[in-house]
């Protein structure tokens, strides 16, 4: 199924240079500077249990296409709020493989593929002609040495990889492999917006918590500070390198520290005036920057999304199942207060991404091209994307330049996309140069070097690896 | 003129993946669900009165570019409000002739050179010197039974052809087509914009006559509802599958029956509080959507043109003079509570369109590729265009799939230009996917399979013909 | 370093077509309608004083790169507000040409390497080791009479540049070059910014001098109104062809007279009410409106850039550093006023540009593509770029057509950038063509005019030259 070229330009003279620079990296280590795959894998590195569970109840690229065909979530064996999930695993295999054309044109295919073929050594498109014969394959692996977690890690030569964590989260996975003795280096991402979006379900429970873990008294701003600053030492200490938000927007807000602990006061009390969500919001993303300035975690902002969407699905299968949506983002007028504060220290890395493509060429280029604080992340969700790649490399290049990004994010939970996912990046900045070289725009020694930095060093330098 | 490989990739490699996919589909017949050709042209099957009359005057894609460069609207003889319309047909043509290098570039020529050369065999490109000699051959033509409305359609290998039609209209045009006994179908559009939009011209008499030929009473909202129940209906037994809403906006409302019923008490006696016209808007979408959840109707939703932008040319020359001008578009927010009603119903079908591209990969996208009623019409407009439609395939299908899209409307007045745009998107599909195919993205027998879902398959399954 | 295909597809059949397109413009002379050099450059024809001064510290594109990488502009010899500027031409050059990696795959890389090989033969690329061999040879050259500004002027091959010139300015440098008997023309363009945007820096002043400039009573609208077209007059006697305004948004405004003299009256007196900052600018570009559709002034637009975004940095080093930055703009809307009033007149010309790429196809060419007084300028700053040209005739051209644009503006301080600009932009539209005619959307014989026509003659006839 995976042809040697695919995703390269047709035109031969731009194939060849991208099949050479393509070689060039090809084997270079992954590094996975933010994702959502879950520690306790690795800690206690058991089997996963089918391929069911293993490529699709944890991925919303997958049932949400099938969804929106008109299957229900409940065939698919999607996890219910309310602990139910009665689907047969190779009944929601066959409904998957039966369906399988619909992916055609997207990426989820091209990580499909792969992982069917790279991953088992499947080279037939996966049909309903094959979907039993192929469960059994993988069902079968799944229970080998060879697919454990942690020789799957190895297998794809992955060097770092993070995982999100909410800020009062024990790391005891973490812990667990620190203290393995395994080689493998996975590190937790500091992700406080539990403890920061008021709207947050449990925020007041998740406050609370804060203030336990930290044995500090957050009913006040000082303390409140207080209790995240100590959290980020413990992140650090397990091998934190950054931190990650995920607000709705990027407004942030430089209020004096009356205004400050005015507003932490009815935050924290739950009496609440028009627009404090937004604005307690809007001022911890300064706060965040601030720490990140004095503590050296690397700053990442992920605004942008409208979670849980669609309220049937929400009520019924919780978060993260699909019915997240985009949203127009401005970044410009919203970063002001924050950049005019932090965004001059060189000590501080901010790393910007968006589901509003329009926002690169327009906003984020511009920022990221002035402001010494600034990288811009690499297209993101819905844009990581063989197009979605290309636009973002062709929108932001011209202005931001290439040293002003920081290479390639899978930021998934299918574990077994990951290789693929790095992959496709690859394929795409080789594609992307091979333009350039081919169109006479950039020298092809050059373009070697370039490459080698998208895939390896641009990532390393910004996430401290 | 029209050269055999036109619109498709350079690159000869693709281009030969093209051709082969072109020649797969360039001889199905043509699905038009979604046009403003006039139905009374194939109830009574007279001649085009002359060329003038068939090409320019009604066609705002050509007499805009025109106006743009200074030729007046009188000059080329476009009808005004008071009746007036007085240039001679023969010199309209000779302008259009000597301007037609202003084309260049644009969509509309490349539909004016197939009418020309595939429906009157003219083969040089129309310029001052044949101006008078192409109007000659084709004033003629015009006259002879081949050229007749019916004639045509049957030439054009038309299977469906769908108007648009007022909620009140009679529907005699398209009553006569099936008295007639001739084979072509020619299907209405149920758009009650005219009685939704109190902004309308002559909102006030159109509810009037919505309770006239009703025989309701819409002085109400239980009444004004039902009146439109019955007019679906009405509609349906001619043979709608579909309706069609052209809001300024996306947004829609889920008021409770209270508010509703005294929303529209306002609404009818003309009292407006502010907002009302839009909160009305709104909440009819959501109405709509609950009626076609019930009868089937497919509900397209066309939002964003600000009409008659241009008030001089509006007063002289009224609707749809080509003064209509798009606006940033709005989805994810507005029909979240449309969404949250109806979206997860699989006997709804909502097929949104857009003249904000911005928001193909941004919203809509993600929408239809979650929601199962949610379908993704092609490109409109001023986006119906070579660079407009791949921009579409290449922004949506990696987020919706192909699955989630359906097909291809040719939205003219223009009844000559029905092929060539049929033409134009079938070979920019088959481009499209003839890229997917050299660039090892998609097999080719896959694209197979694909671009004749494009082509009849999905515009079939989405419109129920 | 530049080879002579580049810029053009690398497919064989279109870069051919390409080549002979290039072939055909590349020795037309260079219209610049639209720029920021210093005309006291052309009246003093005076060396410039050595490559840091020339390439490095009047040129924004390059040292916000450096300073995105933390470089800092002191270091750089940036001048500052205070006057202080200490370092040393040559080690600003030496940190310029050892980060000469970081402009690869922007703009003004190919600006810089055209500059090296074609005006000083330096045909490697600048590094850390020939930075100082190249620092002696640029500097040796700038004082020889062939790198005088006068005789650039003339190697360049430029007919006519256009200067961007305070409304209360003397044009002294104007006047000297017109008394000098040189054959250049270098005009003035009436930018009256600083007397229509109460926020600009010393905008009481401005008025003021305004007043004594034209000895008129600028205290009350009638005198204020007087004064501006008494300046354009002014500028019009020593050569200028067009206004310009920077204002933030496009926002325009038609108040009636009395509401335009209290308007006027709270903005000289300085007693503003809420928002009359930006309905007084936006009453003024109507006016502008109603002047140059009087005296034939070509009226430009260049809204949507935040000015001095970085406090910090505006305040060291003051306007123009880099430190703007795009933001959203909305026209439909906010022109409407504008165009409603004149937007129809043929006397009338308004070029409008944007930092917002999303506008081209969904707002501008829907626009230019209709009123007879709007025409496209050119792809904008950020967007002066391959990509960016590209993009906007992907997405312009279909609605607008290519005669509703109107060549290329180089908008530059960097007098050595300008051939270099000019031959990237017609490198970029043989480039666009030649897939046109590759793909047979457009004849070859067709391409030659067109592209001629963006070359020179839409420039000239634009902004009657």
């Amino acid at each position: 199924m995976m042809n040697e070229e695919r995703l390269f330009p047709s035109e031969p003279s731009a194939r060849a240079v991208a099949v050479k620079l393509y070689e060039s990296v090809r084997n270079l280590p992954i590094i996975s500077p933010h994702g959502h795959t879950d520690p306790s894998w690795f800690a206690e590195n058991k089997p996963f249990p089918n391929p069911a569970a293993l490529f699709i109840q944890p991925d919303h690229y997958i049932f949400r296409m099938l969804y929106s065909q008109g299957i229900s979530l409940e065939s698919l064996g999607v996890p219910q709020v309310d602990g139910k999930q009665s689907a047969d695993p190779r009944e929601v295999w066959r409904i998957f493989a039966r369906n399988y054309f619909l992916f055609r044109g997207t990426p989820t295919r091209l990580w499909l593929d792969f992982a069917l073929e790279k991953g088992f050594g499947l080279k037939d498109r996966l049909s309903a002609d094959n979907a039993d014969e192929y469960y059994d394959i993988i069902d079968k692996k799944l229970q080998t040495p060879e697919f454990l977690p942690r020789a799957l890690y190895e297998r794809f030569n992955i060097a770092v990889l993070a995982t999100t964590d909410a800020a009062v989260d024990s790391l005891e996975h973490h812990k667990a492999i620190l203290a393995s003795g395994w080689k493998g280096r996975v590190v937790p991402t500091f992700r406080p917006d539990a403890v920061i979006d008021a709207e947050y379900s449990g925020f007041q429970d998740n406050l609370k918590m804060l203030g336990e873990v930290t044995n500090l008294d957050v009913s006040n701003w000082k303390g409140y500070l207080d209790a995240l600053r100590m959290r980020r030492q413990y992140f650090k200490k397990y091998g934190a390198t950054a931190t990650d938000h995920g607000h709705l927007t990027a407004q942030t807000a430089d209020l004096s520290l009356l205004d400050a602990e005015n507003l932490y006061k009815r935050i924290f009390t739950n009496k609440l005036a028009p627009g404090d969500v937004e604005l307690f919001q809007a001022q911890m993303l300064t706060e965040m920057a601030g720490m990140s300035a004095e503590d050296g975690l690397v700053m990442q902002l992920h605004p942008g999304s409208i979670r849980n969407y669609n309220t049937p699905v929400y009520e019924k299968f919780g978060r993260d199942k699909g019915a997240d949506i985009p949203s127009p983002t401005e970044y410009v007028r919203a970063l002001r207060p924050l950049l005019n504060k932090y965004g001059n220290e060189t000590s501080f890395t901010l790393i910007l991404f968006t589901l509003d493509e329009t926002t690169y060429s327009r906003e984020l280029a511009p920022i990221a091209g002035h402001f010494p604080s600034v990288k811009l992340g690499p297209s993101w969700w819905f844009h990581d994307s063989p197009e979605g790649m290309m636009r973002f490399r062709e929108a932001a290049t011209e202005t931001a330049g290439f040293y002003n990004t920081v290479g390639f994010n899978d930021d998934t939970r299918a574990f077994l996309s990951i290789p693929a996912r790095h992959d496709v990046a690859r394929r795409v900045d080789c594609a992307f140069l091979s333009r350039l070289v081919a169109e006479k725009r950039l020298d092809e020694a050059e373009a070697f070097e370039v490459v080698k930095d998208l895939t390896v060093n641009l990532v390393r330098k910004a996430y401290k690896f």
